[in-house]
This record gives C-alpha cells, structure tokens and sequence, in this order.
C-alpha cells in the first residue's frame, strides 16, 4: 500500500494510491478523524479497515491534490549525517556509528508544495534521500528485531543551506575538567557546528508523497534514489551506497532515544553524480540562484518535487 | 499563575500553585480533556476559566505528585548555543546571531523523574538554563511584538554528552562549487558536528516543573539561575549576562523557522562559578561518575530537581 496526506476543503486527509489516482479514506465526520498516524498506531485492524473502505472510496486525480507530509507532524526526524560510502574518502577523522541531527516538524512541506528561500541565506542545495517511517517504537530495539519496527518508506529532501552551516559553526576553547584533577578546568581548543537553522528553517523539509509500506519494499537497500533539478539528473545513487543500512541506524538510535511511532529517519544524502551531470553535485543546485523545481524520485515509492519561490 | 502536568492515575492532569500544594484542574472527563497546550492555545478564555475552576479544586501536596514536563510534547525545543557574556572570551570564531539546535520531545522528562546514564557514555553534565514558553506562534515576529507571544517561562537542564559530542564531530572535506565555476566542485576542509545524540538522549532534557506565566516574571533578564549538586551550589549566575535576549532569539528564530504554540526555546546555559564552588565548573559535575540528585532553580519560577540512575 501507497499511504499519503492531502489537504482539501479545510480538512486533512488519508489516500491511497490506487489505479487511476488516490482513493479518499477519510472525512472529518470519522471520530476521531483518520489520519496515516493513526493507521500506523493502528496496526493490522486499522489496516484491514483502510483495505476494505479502497473498494467504495471516492478516486481523486493526482494533479488536483493538496499534498502535505505523509505525517504532518512526526515527534521526531532523525537524520543521518555523511551516510554513503563515497563520503569515506572526504572523512579525516569521524565516527564510525552513525551521527544524527534534528529537523522540526516545522521544516516539512509535502510534495508540489513550494520551497520558500531569501536571497541574503546565500546557497541553498537539495540533498535526495530515503526516509524510515517508524510503526512501533521502543528503546534498545535489537537489531535483529529493527526491521520489525519499519511501517515503510518514503522520500525526503534534507535541504541545507551551507552558507547558514559556516556561520553556525564556532570556534572556541571549550570547558572539560582538567585532566589528572577533575575537580578544576581546562581550555580544550574545540569545533562545533549547530544544525537548527542550516537543516531546519522553513520548507527545508519537502517530504512525500507516498509512504509505501514494508510489503512493497521487501529490501530497502535495493532501490535507487535520483535528483533532478528542472528535468536533468543531478544524481543517480542506489541504497546499497549507505554506510550505515537501515537496521543498524534503528539499533543504534533506539539505544540513546526512544523511537516513536510515526517518527521518520532520514537515511543520508544520495551523491553519486549521473553520468550525464558531468561531474555535478547536489551541491552545484543552488536553488536560491538557480530557482526549482527540483525532484527526488525513488522508484517504487514516489517521485517528490517542490518549485522554489523567493521570499 | 504557575501552571504545570502530572500523571495520576493513568491521566495527564494539569496543576496550578496554590498555598499548600498544587491544585488539580482537569481529569479524564473533561472532552477534550484539559492540557497545559490546551490552556496556552485557548488564550484569555480558557485562561479565565482555568482562574474559576482554582477555586473548588482538590489540593495535591507537592512531593505527591508524578511531574511531567509541564509541555508533555511540544512541537518543538529549540535550544541557544553559547549564549552567555562568560562564553565570549572563549570563542575564536562563531556567529554574532543566535546558534541553535533541537532537543527532541522524547529527551524530555518531568522534575523528579530518574536522568538514566550508561557508563560507557562518559561524561554527562548539567546545563541550567531558562527556557521560553510560546503561547501564539509566528514566522518574521517583528523584534518589539516578541514579548506579546510569551506565555511564560520554566527550568530546563539542558544535560551534555562532552564525549559523544567529540565522538559525532567530523573533520571532512566538504563539497563546494568550485570558486570561479559554479558548475564544478572543490573540496573545503570543514568540521562539522550533529548533536543529536549528545543533547538529545533520553532524559537528557528534564524541564519544569512549573511554568509561570508573564504576569508573574515582568523581565526575564533579572532572574537568577542556580545550580545544585547533591545540595552544593556549583554555579550562580543570572539572565542579564544573557547574551542575546529573549526578544532577540524569538525574532531571530522565528525568521527562519516559524514558532508554534507551545514551543519551547532554551536560553543557553548559566555558567558562572558559585563564589563557594572553588572554580568548578557545570562541565565537573560528572552525573556518570558521581550520581545525582543534579538541581536547577531559577528563584520566580521554580525549582527542578532530578535524581541520576545507571542504565
């Protein structure tokens, strides 16, 4: 199943993709209304419920929709940093697990939705990846359950803004007990960079379509993960490139914080440039300078793309 | 009025401070039931409704109650980095703005609940910090209407992982447009770290218990902010060594990313030694190695005290 939210006459709604378009599955007469976080907290009776309700359900066409994230408002993105195997050569010193940052739910918009940029924020570049959407949660999940937690998968474009990631990037002495005597302080020259504004303003987050749940997507390191900027691919990278593959992350993650249901994870940038790019980056898309729309697609769940306006 | 969540017998309550205790304002039957979001999304109505209800209500004795962050769930925390004069002469470089990053909502845990650590963490230390309360959110909120989308302020111990802070810093090569042509690339030796983990680990992020709204703090920048360990006062500074205030951070923010009710925003910690301290430092008090209780009391407000246990 292909599960997604629209916007339409005030309302917030649950499709599915079907033949022809989305099927409808809610209204704001259900009590509580249906919501795809409630089919995933549902589990298999919700689910079976939303099989059942696709024969009658009204079929829209897929240009007339108001897309909005799959899950308007997940409790947390967690996304990986520098999670592809061609970023190994670019690493002089880093973690060998994965390292993750925060975007705000407040970052999200659905597909076809505009991507809202300033001039003065300088470049802005896409960054195409596969996103986990969480069904159970829980804590020190082990690996070999990790897969078992997975509701499905959809697509995420983790906008960064590399200008905005310098500025927020400090330089200082930073404060640790003194070795050899914890109870004083010693000056350890340091570097720290802060992600809330570079990953998480506004529209940073084009998220969507679809959530295609587990049952399409028997192994989510076989998929491929393209970018395109007005048409011409950027990027052409497969989820074999993933460093850290999806169980690992689920396992790591879920042994400092709780993973809960509805939570995304985005999985790190696809980079490998296509063939015909010559040799340009994600980087090289200046969305600020060079406008939309700009695409990822990951065949077998969705193709999500956003025009750029200026603010 | 100081306002704040419980949980008592399977519900989320919410209390007000009253002499001799906390009074209880809402149990299961209300529908909706009532919420702290519930009373700072209601505005003047519910607030007034909330100020007739303290009247018949039942009076709960403080060290009876089972705290929840007094917000169970915000949309998000958003938290300033390095943000006190003391921090000045230590920065070699760094924005003159607001730096920010996001604790997640399921880092958060009420006054008195357990701060679990793992030995193999190592070091983790308090932050004491004021944290700001949004009752109406916004994007571009200009400087001089900030204040008017306060609803109050809490206690948050914004409790730091110094290794896996380390551990999750890369030093890489970043990938840039080429200077001179942007359709190539070059590499940009770049450090770059992701908190995630070390700010956002499970109950990493113990807040309240009380909100007290803006009637009760007319500036939030004559506040002391107070640190305790195990009873001893490890640091005793106050919100006029702020560096940028509260006005300047919700403005800032909020042009970037808009504010949602409820929303939280931690000011940057306190960090002034306590004359009796001996010189020692938040970044001393070990929790790992040396246990809790770990305090911080902002005099106004209130006092937030958590236990520490090993996972």
């Amino acid at each position: 199943m292909k599960i997604g939210s629209i916007r339409r006459d005030g309302e917030t709604l649950v499709v599915v993709a079907v033949d022809g378009g989305a099927a409808v599955l809610a209204d704001s007469m259900a009590d509580p209304p249906l919501s795809v976080m409630a089919v995933i907290e549902g589990g298999a009776p919700v689910q079976a419920r939303v099989q059942a309700a696709l024969a009658g359900a009204k079929v829209l066409a897929l240009e007339s929709l108001r897309w909005l994230p799959p899950i308007p408002r997940p409790g947390k993105v967690l996304c990986v940093a520098l999670n592809n195997s061609a970023n190994k050569s670019r690493i002089m010193s880093g973690p060998n697990h994965p390292a993750m940052f925060i975007k705000p739910s407040s970052s999200l918009i659905g597909h076809n939705e505009p991507i809202r940029l300033r001039r003065e924020w300088g470049r802005v570049h896409p960054e195409p990846e596969l996103a986990v959407v969480i069904a159970r949660g829980g804590s020190d999940i082990a690996h070999a359950d990790a897969m078992a937690h997975v509701f499905g998968y959809t697509v995420i474009n983790d906008l960064t803004a590399p200008i905005m990631r310098g500025e927020d990037t400090f330089h200082y002495r930073a404060i640790h007990p003194k070795a050899g005597d914890a109870s004083q302080i010693e000056y350890i020259d340091s570097w720290v960079s802060y992600p809330a504004r570079y990953k998480g303003t506004d529209t940073f987050g084009p998220i969507g379509p679809w959530i295609a749940t587990t049952d399409e997507i028997p192994d989510p390191h076989a998929l491929r993960v393209r970018c395109l900027h007005r048409g011409t691919l950027v990027t052409e990278d497969a989820t074999e490139n993933l460093t850290h593959k999806v169980a690992d992350v689920i396992a790591f993650a879920s042994s400092y914080m709780t993973l809960e249901a509805g939570d995304i994870i985005a999985m790190g940038t696809a980079l490998k440039a296509s063939g015909s790019s010559g040799g340009k980056a994600v980087q090289n898309v200046d969305l600020t300078s060079m406008g939309g729309p700009i695409a990822v697609e990951i065949p077998g769940i969705g193709l999500l793309s956003n025009p750029v306006e200026m603010r």
